[in-house]
């Protein structure tokens, strides 16, 4: 699968260090499931603490967040192999997520009075949204549509090293680009996916 | 198809009413696609019009939008069937359409201060996309989760009431009000399509 902006081989070796992780969670019995519903738990509360101004806690809950959300494709593995039902649950805790996340920057954009950050944040929720969605709706019609360089990894990735600056480099401005970068690249992507599922399914004459 | 809140006899009425409006565009050579397109555009220029403060205006765009929206569908039918890229552009177009309407609430309620519409209208903006997300991906995935009060019809209808009642009574909380019952109305569907989608999905044991 392409990762659009984060390297194949950074995304190799991440899955890679967390295989051994995963086969002892899935030793003591810890399903794909439960680690899918604790990491948008914690993606939550980390979008919490940064609406009430906690930037360093909230990189640390959302980067557990995070892992736990590569963690639980890794025991789906380590098990065997993923249900029907964890795809399908592991994909709406994603949206879940970008929503809380997206939903606070929009929250501290609008408590600051930064027309920049609020609007920014609403077109990063909703093109990410949309990317998603046009994803799950074109296969559902018998068609791909993966391309694009702002796939989750990617947004999630941009936010997280938007969240550092603001928390490690006290920059809150790298936030606000941050958000904005999704914003901005969300959108292409939700233009090249539609224009791909128009070139495969436009089949017959536009009526 | 399900309308929630909406009777199916007012659903039929209202097809049944656009439908010489419907047979005429397409005898002057409108097509499905380029109403979608406009029916979007109009939703767009409403929400704008709600974000400075223009119910009135709002409202009279919004429902030819609206109008525009149910026109699409039956233009297809006028032509003989849609096609799979129609389904996907008005499907795409509703979400485009849902995310301006909650963006503008969102907008009013940072710009008013009013946490109440703000966090309102950020709920009924994800759980909306999420009830479509989940049909659409449980779909993808050989599935149906079509459940629940608060299909698209419902929701705008509802929003509609919400901005009438803003514009035409003079009550602003009418709208409110309208934006947190799609956030309740849309937060129950999405909890009851996954658990049908659950049903559905989890034929094989939870691993």
């Amino acid at each position: 699968m392409s990762h659009g902006v984060v390297p194949a081989e950074v995304a190799r070796a991440a899955r890679g260090g967390l295989a051994p992780v995963a086969r002892w969670l899935h030793a003591v019995g810890i399903t794909a499931n439960a680690i899918t519903v604790a990491g948008v738990a914690l993606t939550i509360v980390g979008a919490a603490l940064l609406v009430v101004g906690q930037p360093g806690a909230a990189l640390a809950v959302l980067v557990v967040g995070a892992l736990a959300d590569t963690l639980d494709g890794a025991i789906a593995r380590a098990a065997g192999g993923g249900t029907r039902f964890g795809a399908f649950l592991d994909s709406t805790a994603d949206r879940l997520a970008d929503a809380a996340i997206f939903s606070a920057a929009a929250a501290l954009g609008a408590s600051q009075g930064d027309p920049i950050l609020f609007w920014a944040a609403m077109v990063a929720l909703s093109a990410s949204f949309l990317v998603s969605y046009v994803r799950a709706k074109a296969e559902s019609l018998g068609a791909v549509a993966t391309v694009g360089p702002a796939p989750r990894e990617a947004r999630l990735v941009i936010v997280l090293a938007g969240v550092a600056g603001w928390a490690i480099l006290a920059l809150p401005p790298l936030f606000v680009a941050a958000v904005a970068a999704v914003a901005l690249l969300s959108t292409l992507t939700l233009i090249q996916r539609v224009v791909a599922v128009a070139a495969a399914l436009q089949t017959k004459s536009d009526r």
